[in-house]
């Protein structure tokens, strides 16, 4: 029963995979606010299957509709729906697994939970769900940008392929100018060819996306619980297949001292900056003005093209045939559903922050 | 304005480092659960200062007090409220930093947000709120473990030392027996050695705090968006000094085959069962019933006894010295703070999977 | 931003009345219901305009389409999605009040709030908005009834004519067998007369609904807040139009003395009674087991066939001109919302009654 | 579970009557607020038992103490703690009360609801309770009048007696000359000699209080659910005693025309106003900038001097003793009370409205 996140800029997604339409009530959006269509339908472009070789065939055109909240171009802001049908569902790939569980799946967690599932391509455990995630989020950079925020995601990781290079480095716009949404086009190819081997070996592959914001003011997040980086956490780790979080520093810190870690403040031209920035322009929950980084690490997507043993739903014994249409590795995809999900994050923020003050 | 956590098993917690007290309101606990005050007193003497050569040697006994919520031995519905006081403040230590900004703490951002703070200890930011949590966890502890639900954490790495075995091995119980709360003795010595040596060298360590949490029933966590995983997250990321977060395989799935992560379904004893865990014990966001378990990696400590270049709030150079008392590693107190805040989670979890029953 | 309703069994609605749809998530429903298509589409009958000759001629099909949650029939506890199509939609009677403010008509106080507002049909503040409420309503009292709870509202007031009779003397179904849904026949036809008379005058008149919920258990509501009866003040005064809400005695028992207001308890049949129920079902805003009743003032509609001083968007005098299709007076439409309201209030805490047992 | 209040500047509440105290935990006070103690203590003191022969003759100071949130005098914007210490719990008067159930108390239902419950003093459904909302409706007019919003609640009713006189014919400072809190010296007269006869009859009479709340700019109030008055309704019917509440024309606009309620527009001194005010200020939700105003039904007290019948938690008939302390009637204290709920809705809208701007 938590299909909304957000206080005021507040998204309520629907859907399933292989049902009607998959959708998205946007209530919280300020009012006035220009609606740039072709934004958002570029958003869900970068996000749509079928779009490249490394990437499911399943092809939906993903073209959306709204059905309330924009009056003349501008957000009213009234509740801003948003849906998009489903067309390519192919149902029937999908009866063998009715009443199976399909290993590292939702399959048995759903029906455990609820008693119910509808097995069609997973129905709302499907990824599927977040192309309204990437509309609504794509609403959230555009307001963000009318404040001079940006959030820019990209892959950084494909199994053991990394790109070392710090994000200071690079020109984040060059993560799509490739199939992988890598920045470095040698990293990228690499990347490419793993997933691609990967998909011939009818396996799958895990990676990671990091994510930079920039031009967020100081005073963004809401202590104690609702800290700037707890809410990133919680919005990237709500992504299928999210395994793990991490900003600034992150795991890495554990083995830094004190002394190299703390970030040294200093002024420049009136504005308030760090020397390092291991804080990842958060501090006690608060951003402070600094680039705010993290990486968030995706498994293997749990299909694969091999026939697997599990269990059936009477505890029988059965094998999951490896069928169907699937991403050999999610990251390329997901890089704007991170986008997505950040930029939600910090336009809340944005407005409560607004909000708190005298 | 975000004070509390929770939607069901909620908790409000209030206070300053150096202000009159601290405490928590826990609304919604189950009426009638008896309440143990020993156990409530021995998890906050876990966290509390001064307990050993290793932590900070502020002295606080952090004797509590219920003031509401608990007749005749028992939880009765209504909001449940525990003070603790501050005994041990010494505000004037922290009269040198009224008016500068201690790299890498809480210090700009509170200011930047609220153009007021209470520099005394960190005020609202200090960690002492944390006993706060641990107090009401210790409830929600309680509450489990009527339900055949254990949570367990120790700490499983600080700098560069890493208990490598996994905790299906361990005896986690032997957390306990070490001043670090390392189940491993040999490497709870190294830890104790290392953290010791960083103290005597005026510097800060990281560490990492593992948990695992046993007898979870299939069906916990709500999807999309309040995946049981996100909301250990989020419940993670909001203690202080927390900059990572990964459950089951983690960022090292992110190298593995899909083939090789994916976790076989097999049935014992009426009882379905996973012969590998890479999921961690959560699949789609929800519970399968095999153990939970995750990790948090925690910077070092910010404070050093070290003087350090900063600014002062009005952007002029400063020195901040090195004094006051500090942790040298955050992680050993760490621990029962991070078995509250996932104790809160799943008691939280627990109670709204009932709810949505038909 | 505030369009969602309820914790557990939760709504959002969406939609203006000249848009492309209306609609609702309904996030929450116990998973298994199975869901009534016909019962939906009569409570949306009931409310739908054009129905009978003292309503507004506007002529909505109102059909309504299920685009996510169910499957095979029965509710799957994911999102439930139903959008209803606005066809009959006259936008260019609008025309004519695109910059002016209609007396006691939200046209003002959207525009000072938003900047911005669809003036077509009223927007968002238009009544048509009830009729999402309404198809979530309508799974609310499916809901209920699998629990032995009934709600049942009708018309007891328009203008001076007040049905004087008692609930308890009532047969709640004859509500349902005359135009103005009042359940006593001759009182019914005075009050059909009197707005058709009002009708005819190009003037509105106002009415009240009264409510009656059977079969709650002892036990919903959450003190000291969330009072049962809160809520279902809450819940009415949202629905348009709504001035006034009471419960049990209500005003009437400011006159009354303690010694004759109090319910006497006693014991029937191993159940809990009250000898007289001004308490309207609801003690310490728990419900008791009794009958819950309340009553909700509408006030007359604001659209009235004659010209009206006013002012335009500029401050400029202006003349509102009396035209487009309304409803004389709004109760017999409103009381399908009331109930959908007041079961939606009732589910959400059948719901959060369960989960906060230990 | 829901003793919170408010979105943005909210309140949880806790403690029982015969506890160790209560208190209330204000999150989300816009920092920087200078605190006036003074003034806090001043409408507490209108609250509290003993302050006249008409109300109860428990004593208590309410003195209060405030342990966070609060720094040199201003809120800081964390969570601003106050406690109240109940000093004249004489609990024995209550223990023949033990195992049995009041007529028209929360007894039986809390009994039903939590099985268990605190007796004394009626436990946590003593309006006891409300003097901790008090003491953060005084923050909250605080703050409002720093933005020239005035919250003033009246005494209107009492049993028969009423004021006929309309509130902007009234004085609304007179109020406070007179035990009953009526600003009309010879009604308030009449009434305070109903009360004492009533409470010379061992009896209680119920009464109504209104309010004005002056000075609110449009566009407070979020549509469609939580519409400015349905939060009042809630906030106002949340309060131990309520059973009834209007605005604007009420119970009373029921029998009146469109045409002669509709409240039309003009312009003065470059500000928009309407000549009547039949909306009470609020027009589909959201505040237009005219005086708010509205009225809430008080039921007698159930606590009345008389043997009355009533059973036992066993079932069995028994008979409650009339005694102990209490008000014969509860209006004259509900003025503040009333004020501070309407004070924290108001407070929590207008920040809410700041933050959803672009």
């Amino acid at each position: 029963m938590s299909n909304s996140y957000g206080h005021i800029f507040k998204i309520t997604t629907f859907g399933e995979s292989h049902g009607e339409a998959i959708g998205v009530i946007l209530d919280g959006c300020p009012a006035g606010l220009p609606i740039d269509r072709e934004a958002i339908q570029q958003d869900l472009d970068r996000r749509k299957p079928g779009q490249s070789k490394i990437t499911t065939q399943r092809k939906e055109e993903d073209k959306f509709q709204i059905l309330s909240g924009v009056f003349e171009g501008n957000a009213t802001g009234t509740p801003l729906t948003i849906v998009i049908a489903n067309k390519d569902a192919r149902s029937k790939d999908y009866s063998h697994i009715a009443d199976k569980y399909r290993p590292s799946h939702a399959d048995f967690t759903y029906q455990s939970k609820y008693g119910i599932r509808d097995y069609r391509g997973g129905g709302r455990s499907s990824a599927r769900e977040t192309a309204a995630r990437v509309a609504a989020g794509s609403i959230a950079k555009q307001f963000l940008s009318t404040k001079g925020v940006s959030v820019q995601a990209y892959v950084s990781q494909v199994g053991k392929i990394k790109l070392e290079v710090d994000h200071t480095q690079l020109d984040l716009n060059a993560g799509e100018d490739n199939l992988v949404r890598c920045p470095e086009p040698k990293v990228a190819q690499d990347m490419i060819d793993l997933i691609d081997q990967t998909r011939k070996n009818k396996d799958t592959i895990g990676g990671v996306v990091s994510c930079v914001i920039k031009g967020v003011p100081p005073g963004l997040g809401e202590p104690v619980f609702d800290k700037l980086h707890a809410e990133l956490a919680k919005a990237m780790m709500g992504i299928n297949a999210v395994k793990g979080f991490e900003y600034g520093s992150g795991f890495a810190g554990v083995e830094m001292n004190g002394s190299s870690h703390n970030d040294e403040f200093y002024v420049e031209n009136d504005k308030v900056k760090t020397r390092t920035n291991y804080s990842g322009g958060i501090q006690g929950g608060i951003s402070n003005g600094q680039d705010i980084y993290f990486r968030v690490a995706f498994k293997p997507v749990a299909t694969i093209m091999k026939d697997q043993q599990s269990i059936d739903q009477s505890g029988g014994k059965t094998t999951v045939k490896g069928k169907g249409r699937h991403d050999p590795c999610v990251v390329p995809r997901a890089v704007p559903i991170v986008e997505a999900m950040a930029a939600l994050v910090i336009a809340d923020f944005y407005l409560i922050n607004k909000a708190i003050k005298l």
